[in-house]
């Protein structure tokens, strides 16, 4: 029998004890209604397939993946930069307030297996060049900034395949 | 009808979506066996109650705790000072790999709200220390360094009743 | 009488006590002879300006600007991302050994008041980024990634002339 | 001919170009006069002796700890937890703005190859204590905390002597 690998993914995901290594979503503050979507979307998706995810905690773009992924049954880790946890978005379960300001930028792209990039600027930029940096996998979606060796997706669906991808085969 | 606030805090977690503020135990890689079991009976309480461990995921009274709260249904977060997740504890569910060395310590210091040393030697003071620094509840079990402003208590069930008032009345 | 902003900087550094606030030199541990000459050069300059270097105290252009710099009187500091100074290059005066590896990437861009990229790959793309989004004048020579945002210049003189700019009149 | 370490270290720092390994005075925003008089005076001659200050460039015993340095001639590094090199007390020759926030006073620990201690609470407590824990040479003046391990010095001629001990012959 053939299966995907997000279904293997899924399998898996529900009849093991994985360990649960974490899976980033990045991109703005100030996101569009088009990158919300998609964030949101792949959140969820994340979340049915037993993936841990891993964002900076805040608005925009992270607070639409929080919230899908809650929805689909998972409990979102926002990595903040401030100093106590109130500071997260409504639908993050496990704040982990740093304290040490953008700097935990390099600690989300150090801890994540894959980072997934939902358009952004300069700040998704320097998450994406550390991720490279660290030997991680990094996906773009719709707008994220252009960068040598990280594959420019056209959906969600394609990102889930080629982060099961990873996790199963290390590919 | 009065009741305990651990018993109030069980009741809210099993009927509520609370936040999962991170609580911390802290302690040293080469642990005694009393020391590991304190850590172990804690994680195991600590889950049932519906709390989430964080701890900074390596040996001893960290691996104990995991154990422990891995045994109670809980997802223990192990924030590694590794470049790597597989650097974690087996009972490690969510590993955090930060990649910043024992500067890491700042960070569980600073997102958990209650910190319980059990044992320790200058590594585990310089975490209760910050603790202290950023106004975290820190407590003592065991023979954990003295610190002027650190409770000293003689069992993990008053050192969850305390995590509860902290939870439940800010105490 | 007009003076160019380069002999303005050059005349109040020899003149007044001014606030040394660092001016970072960053790029690849393994670097073109170019390179490496680029990053002397203005090391040197820097230093007859009373500039303060900052850099990652390694190798390649990192070691070369220190070099540079050192020869024209600096004190060239290395931000470290090993925990014991002598992991700095022969040319560090005064080493800061951070501790927390690749990390210590966020607080160069965040502590530099200008960041001249020499050359690179994605650690240095990821510094130029994390400096853009801390607002720093980030400066191009040679064969640094393309950035939106960094001018590209084609000498040494040309970066000197911006820097000049940049803290003179804030430009 | 018998020599002082101390009087061997002010040789050496006058006809050698020794590495400018950094040397750290830490202690409370709100200091005592008692207090800020050591901070002054040791700063001072550590500058006298060749020795570069490393402080964490903000009020109280770090401020005196700068000015001491500055008049006895040296360059008083401030690693401050501010995001603007302008939060640097104006002593402070060169200013490195983390922007990581108090989880700086890791990197100060570590960094540098002698701590000295005067007065302080929890803040100071932790930095003695992340000292310790990387093996650095702590020592306390004045009501420094008590920490086993940390020797009570009774001026600062006495701590000058132990930090050129160290650097000398490493004891």
């Amino acid at each position: 029998m053939d299966v995907s690998a997000t279904a293997a993914l899924r399998h898996l995901a529900t009849t093991q004890a994985l360990r649960r290594v974490p899976i980033g979503i990045i991109g703005p503050r100030e996101a569009t209604q088009h990158q919300c979507a998609l964030a949101e979307e792949l959140g969820f998706a994340m979340a049915q397939h037993g993936l841990q995810l891993l964002c900076g905690g805040k608005n925009g773009v992270m607070e639409a993946a929080c919230k899908g992924h809650a929805a689909g049954g998972g409990l979102p880790i926002g990595l903040l930069p401030d100093e106590e946890w109130q500071a997260a978005n409504p639908y993050v379960a496990i704040p982990i307030a740093t304290g040490i300001g953008p700097a935990r930028n390099a600690i989300i792209a150090r801890s994540c297996l894959v980072l997934v990039a939902i358009g952004g600027g300069v700040g998704t930029l320097s998450e994406m060049a550390l991720g490279l940096q660290f030997k991680r996998l990094v996906l773009a979606l719709a707008d994220a900034p252009v960068v040598d060796g990280v594959p420019r997706l056209d959906s969600t669906e394609a990102a889930l395949a080629r982060i099961a991808d990873r996790i199963l085969w290390n590919l």
